[in-house]
C-alpha cells in the first residue's frame, strides 16, 4: 500500500517553532493524546498559523444560538461537499463527541438531507452548503427562511462564517495533502464507560 | 431528534414474503446478526428483488482480476459521489472487513484521490467514477490507460458494471430513503481478537 | 466512413451461449426480425444477462398505473440526458410503436419539456430526470407533486425504478460502445396499413 | 394530448408581411411543400428576420473546406447539447438529405462521439461543442488540433461561426417555443426512388 | 508583458474592404475617435459582417419598453457569464454612458444580483441570464414573472433576443481572441464637463 | 435607483469599537481617504476582524517569489469566478495601482486567459482558479507544472493560500452584501501626474 503522493510540504520540527506555537501544539497533544496534523502542516507559516487558529476559535468555541455540535455539523457537511478528507474525518470525530451520537457524522457527511437531524438543523445545513457552493446567490429569501426556523442575525452570521472559514480550510488541506491522523477514525464511536 | 421524512415505502412483513425471498432474508440475518434494510425495502417487489440480488451477486461474488476489496472500493467511491447514505455506510463496512483496514472506507468515500491505495487502484477508481458520472465520454484512451495498469477486458467490464449497477442501487436507495442499519457503522473498525 | 472505435467487447457466437440465453435471443429474432445488439453484447456474461433482462421485464412488461408508452417515455428522456445512443434509438422505436405516434420519441429525446405530452406526463418525466441526474435531492415535495397528478406510491416506485434501471443500462451501453441496429431508426415512423 | 404551453408569440399573417419576407416564405413553401415554422415565428420582426437569414445563408450555403453535410452536423450536435427541439429535428432532416444517410442525424444528436463519422469530423464536432458550451476556454491548442486534421483558418472560423450562430438560433427557438413541422421527422429517412 | 496568443485571425486592411463596410468603419471612427476591434475582426467576412451589424442594430437601436441602458445591461450581464472580455469591456463603456452612471457596468458584470438596479431590472437580468445559460428550461412561469414586472410580449422578445444575439457575439469574440480597444476602459467613468 | 436588499448587517458605530480596531480603521482612512467597507462590516465581530486582517496581511504584504501585483491578480481572478463584487472592485483597484496598469484588472476579472499577462502568470492563475473551484483535484501534476514555470514550494503555498483566503472573504462579502465604496472604481485608472 503506497502513500499517495509524497507529503507535499514537510512539517517543521516542533523544536524549531516559535514558542507560542510550540506551546499550543504541546497543549493539544496533552489534551488529545496526539497532535492533529493540521497543527503540524500549518506551523510551516507561523503568522498564518496564528491567524488560522484565532479565526477558528472565534467561530467554533464561542457561545451563541448554535450548539457546538451544530457548528461541527456545518463543518462536516460543507467539507464533505468539498471532498476534504482531513476536515470530514477530524471534525466528524468532534461532531460525534459533541453530539454524543456515534452515527451522526457519517450521515451528515454523505447526505445531510437524510441525516437524523431536526428540520431546523436541515435548514441550517441547506444554507451552509449554499454559502459554500454558491454564496453569490445568497438572497433575502434565504435569510427569511432561516428566521422562520428561529435563527437570528448573529446565528446566520455564524452559519455563513463557519462555512466560509472551512472553505479556506478545505482548500489548504486539499492542496497540502493533509492526512487525517489515524486516531480520529474511532473517536466518539463507542460510548465511554 | 426526528427521523427525516417518514419512511416512504413501508417494508412488507417478512412472513408475507415469497418463500425464496424469506429464506434469503433469514439466511443473511443468521449470518450477519441483523437484516440489512436493503433486503426489506426491495422485498416490496419480489421480481425486482430477485433480479437485483442476482445481478449484485454476479458482480460482487465472482472471481476475477479484481479483489473483493477492490470491488467494494468501486461501490464506496461511486456511491459517495452519488451521496447515497445507505450504500456508502453498508458497503464501507464490507470494504473495511474485506480489506482488513479500518480507515480505508472513509478515505475512499471522502476523496479517493487521497486514499492509501495503489496507483492501479486509483486508476480503477478514476474510471469507475467516470462511468458513474459521465459514461457517454468513456473513450478508447480510458481503456488504454487501464490496460497500462494491467487490467484486462474482463476487469474493465467488471469495473464498469459495478459502477453501473450501483448507479441503479444508489438511485433506489435515495428515492426510497433507505436508512443504513446502525450495526454497519462499527463493523470492521476494530480488529477481531 | 469509419466505425468509431473498434467494437470494444466482441459479441460471443450465438451457438456458444447457454441454452436459455440462446433461446431468448432466437425468440426475439423470431418476433422482431433481427437481434437487437443489447442481447448480443450482454450475452458475454450469462449471469448478468439473466439478471438484466429479468429486471427489465419486471419493470417494463408489468401492469400498473403507467401505460407501456409512458414507461418508454421515461427510458427515452433519461437515456437522452445520459447521451446513450443505443437506448434512445432502440426505445425510441418502441415508444413510437406503443404510443402509435411517429414524432413523440424525437420530441421527448431532445427536450421533453416541449413534447406533445400531458401535464401529468411532464410531471412524470420531471421526476424521472431528477432521479436520473440527482436522486440524492429527491424530496417529500417531489412525492407530493406526483400525488397531485394522480400517481400513487406504486407508480412513483415504477418511475424511479425505470429511471434507475436505465441509469445502469445507459452506462453499460456507453462503455461497451453498443451500437443500435439500423432497423430501429424507421420502426414506428409510418403507420402500418 | 395537449400542446405544451400555448404558442408564446403568435405568428403574423403571411399577407401582412413586407413583400421581401412574404416572397422568401412563398419560395421556401414552393420548394419544400411546407413553410418551416422558423420563418413564421421570426417574421414577427422583419429586420431581425432579414439579418437572421442573411447570416444563416452566409454560413450554411457557402463553399469552403466543410461539406454541406458537415455544416449540418455542427448544427445538429450543438443544438442537441442545447436541447433545441426545432433545430435538431429540422436540421437533422437536412443532414440526412445532404449526407444521403438515414441514420446519421440521430446518431450525431444523441452522442456524436459514437456516430459513424470520420476522426476529422469528430475533431470538428469536439471543437463545435466546445465553442457552444465554453468558448471562453478556446485555446491555441484547439486550433493546433484542428490544423492537425487538415482544417485551415477559414474552416475553423466556419466551425466556430456555425456553432455561434446556432447558439443564437437555439435560444430563440427555445424561448419562443418554436415547434418543428411534422414534415421534418420523415425527411431523408427513406431513399428516393 | 506578452500578448496572449498571437492574434488568431489577422484583420483585413481597411482599404481592401467592400465600400459599404469601409464606409461604416470610417463612420464609427469619425464618431468614436477609434475603430472598435469588432469591426476589424468581423470584416474578414463581409456577408457575416453585414448580417451581424444589421442584427445588432435591429435589437440595440430600436425603440421599445426597454431603455437603451437596460439593453446594454443585458449585454454586460450575459457576456460576463460567458467570460467575454471584448463584450463586457466595450458594452460596459456604452452602459456607463447610456446610464450616465460610472459604476453600474462593473457592478452588473461581476454580480448583477447586487447591482444598484431596480427589482424590475433584476427580473429582466434573471431572465436574460437564464436564456443565455439554459434557454431550454425557459417556461411559462418565467413569462408570468416578467409580466408581473410590467414587461409585455415585445419586451420579453427583446430581452431574449439580445441575450441570444450576444450568445453568438461572445462566442465569436472568444474564438477570434478579439481584444477590447484600450479606449473603452475609461469611457463613461468621469462626467463630461 | 434602489439599493438591492437593505444592508443585511448594520455596521457598528466606529466609536463603539475596541481601541485596536478603531485605530486600524482610522489609519486606513488616513492613508486612503476613505474607510473601505470591509473594515466596517467585519468590525461587527472584533475577534474575527483581527484574525481576518492578520491572515490577510500575512499573505498579501509579505516578501516572496510573487510580486504584490501578482498576489492581487490571484485575488481578482478567483473573486471574479466567485462573483464577489466587493473583492473584484476593491482589489481590482489595488491591482491597477500595484501593476501600474490601468486595464489589467478588468482583463483578469473577465477572462484571465486572455489578459495581457506572461505565460508564468497564466499558469499561476490556472492553479489559483483550480484551488478556488476544485481543490480536491489538485494533483502532483499541478505542482510539476508550476515548478516548470519557476515557482518554488513557498510560491505554490502562497498561490494556494491566497486563493483559499479569498474563498473565505468572497463568501463573507456575498452573504453580508458588502458593497464596494464608490472610490474604488476610479483608483489606478489614470496615471498620477
Amino acid at each position: 500500500m503506497t502513500q499517495p503522493s509524497a507529503k507535499r510540504f514537510a512539517a517543521p520540527a516542533i523544536d524549531s517553532l516559535p514558542e507560542d506555537i510550540r506551546m499550543r501544539i504541546l497543549a493539544v497533544q496533552e489534551k488529545s493524546g496526539f497532535v492533529p496534523n493540521v497543527f503540524l502542516t500549518l506551523a510551516r507559516r507561523p503568522d498564518e498559523f496564528r491567524a488560522f487558529f484565532a479565526y477558528h476559535d472565534a467561530l467554533m468555541d464561542k457561545e451563541g444560538g448554535l450548539t457546538k455540535a451544530e457548528r461541527e455539523m456545518i463543518v462536516v457537511a460543507t467539507s464533505a461537499a468539498n471532498q476534504c478528507q482531513y476536515c470530514v474525518i477530524a471534525h466528524g470525530a468532534i461532531l460525534r463527541i459533541r453530539a454524543k451520537n456515534p452515527v451522526i457524522a457519517d450521515q451528515v457527511a454523505i447526505n445531510y438531507r437524510k441525516a437524523d437531524i431536526t428540520p431546523r438543523q436541515k435548514a441550517m445545513l441547506d444554507f451552509a452548503v449554499k454559502v459554500s457552493a454558491s454564496a453569490h446567490t445568497a438572497s433575502d429569501e434565504d435569510f427569511a427562511a432561516l428566521r422562520g426556523h428561529g435563527f437570528n442575525d448573529e446565528d446566520i452570521w455564524d452559519i455563513a462564517a463557519i462555512a466560509a472559514f472551512f472553505a479556506l480550510s478545505n482548500r489548504m488541506a486539499n492542496v497540502t495533502n493533509m492526512r487525517p491522523n489515524d486516531e480520529f477514525y474511532m473517536l466518539g464511536r463507542v460510548p465511554r464507560a
